[in-house]
């Protein structure tokens, strides 16, 4: 990669957990004077300081307001409370970012910052099945989609498109190339539709996996566990996944996702349904392989 | 490995495709003097014989009915409908078992035979996610479990308990020395308890991946797709497995997936309800990763 100015000489990165710690990773790697400090447990900061992935470390993030970054890659509900602390002492020109898995929220509490424009949420599409920061990778997200959520009410009059890309502001566009830099592709859509589609691919799978784990090894009352194929290893990957993350994720999307599960319920019912008139459920493999060959397309 | 001779010395494997295919693949590089006979269609039987699969083929089963034992690995219904064509014609002591994925209609089916015992119902735990003899191969077997389901009721006075071997016929000794020869890890169980358990670990988690690709794609409408992590991708991987394949085992299985699905249903809906009043899904949360570390402890 050619050198380029980094978008933001100082960032603050709150919460230097798998994706916060990433990200700072991702940030040394490609752009090395750029000047990181973490805030965290000093246990998470002495890895992460060993590691060079940050410059200095503090435990409160007003402490480390004047950045020209500042991240909070905490869980949900705790980037809330962060945003709160930090937003009437970020200096002027800062620019807050953060990268929870639900949108609508933090784009709505960040209406009560002193700038508008201040804040734009995002949300890195990356991830992996363990937490914390022993997992974070420089790579964790290349090719991986960055969705950033800039708030129409707050710094535009017109409504944004979809997809589109709206009429930039400068802070979007720094916060464009950071994603490109870690080798991201960064994308726009508006915190509604992000939380909406959020609760399909992502939510509902988790709680799908979760459930089925749960029913499954009730069923086969754990012995039976070693008599199963592939398949339910794989369907059950998410099951793995820590609940405190999940339970922010929840809370904060409550509305979509019951939308999502109402729909499974009723799809796995007529399914039932059609098993006990001795129906087939042709139909219904044929149109989940074509999603799923769709699915394996979009993500190459 | 030591060479010791085959448990059978000629074998007819009806139905060339990935299952029966890895089966005559690993006893050819096991047992090279054993004579495999397969049944197909000509294409698959050419496939087959260039590479060194089988040493003949045929397209009825009447036509090689004179092995020491025959394998049906066909779709459930097909294997039925072949148990009725070679039982009459299988000579005596010869061998019959299957590689279905329900046992209960099979082993039922067998009651019929000229001889009780003559009739042993198998499931080799082991797939891909693609079908047919193009993906076949030796090793697939190996270090999964291959379930027998002697039928109690037809040869042995005393019921037998699960999981325990029953008091081992010379057939199933055979076919559990084929089974170990192959690297697989053979076992018995009844065959009503095989339908049930395998409603849990493997049927339910099939049709929880359909019902769930075609409920995501439908909900993201498919241009969210591209906006998913890999826990969609891994928890929908099923979604792309053959209707044909599935319509068989639905049909032969519909009490004990209806019952799974019921479970699943309830679990879900209870989801649905916690969220709504608020509640923490830490419990089900709990629970599932508890499963779910037990799955990949017996899995290794």
């Amino acid at each position: 990669m050619t050198e380029t100015p980094p978008p933001f000489e100082t960032v603050t990165i709150a919460g230097v957990g798998l994706i916060g710690g990433s990200i700072a990773l991702g940030i040394r790697e490609r752009w090395p004077s750029c000047r990181i400090v973490g805030v965290d447990r000093p246990a998470v900061l002495a890895h992460a300081l060993s590691s060079n992935a940050i410059e200095r470390g503090v435990g409160d993030i007003a402490a480390a307001a004047d950045a020209d970054l500042i991240i909070l890659a905490a869980p949900v509900s705790h980037n809330l409370r962060l945003l709160q602390d930090v937003g009437p002492h970020a200096r002027t020109g800062a620019l807050i970012t953060d990268v929870g898995g639900t949108k609508r929220d933090i784009v709505a509490a960040a209406r009560a910052l002193p700038r508008p424009g201040m804040f734009i949420g995002g949300h890195p599409i990356g991830g992996a099945e363990r937490g914390g920061f022993g997992f974070a990778r420089p790579s964790l997200f290349v090719n991986r989609p960055w969705i950033f959520t800039p708030d129409s009410d707050a710094s535009s009059p017109s409504p944004r498109v979809s997809g589109q890309p709206p009429a930039v502001s400068d802070g979007l566009e720094r916060l464009f190339a950071l994603a490109r830099g870690l080798g991201a592709e960064p994308t726009t859509i508006d915190a509604a539709t992000h939380d909406r589609l959020m609760a399909y691919v992502s939510h509902l799978p988790q709680l799908t996996a979760t459930a089925l784990m749960h029913v499954a090894g009730g069923g086969a009352a754990g012995e039976g566990l070693k008599l199963s194929g592939r398949g339910l290893l794989d369907t059950t990957r998410l099951a793995s996944s820590p609940a405190n993350v999940w339970r922010d994720i929840c809370g904060s999307n409550a509305d979509a996702i019951a939308e999502a599960l109402d729909r499974l319920i009723a799809a796995l019912s007529a399914m039932r349904a059609d098993l006990d008139r001795g129906d087939t459920l042709d139909a219904l493999f044929a149109d989940a392989a074509r999603w799923r060959a769709e699915l394996l397309k979009q993500q190459r």
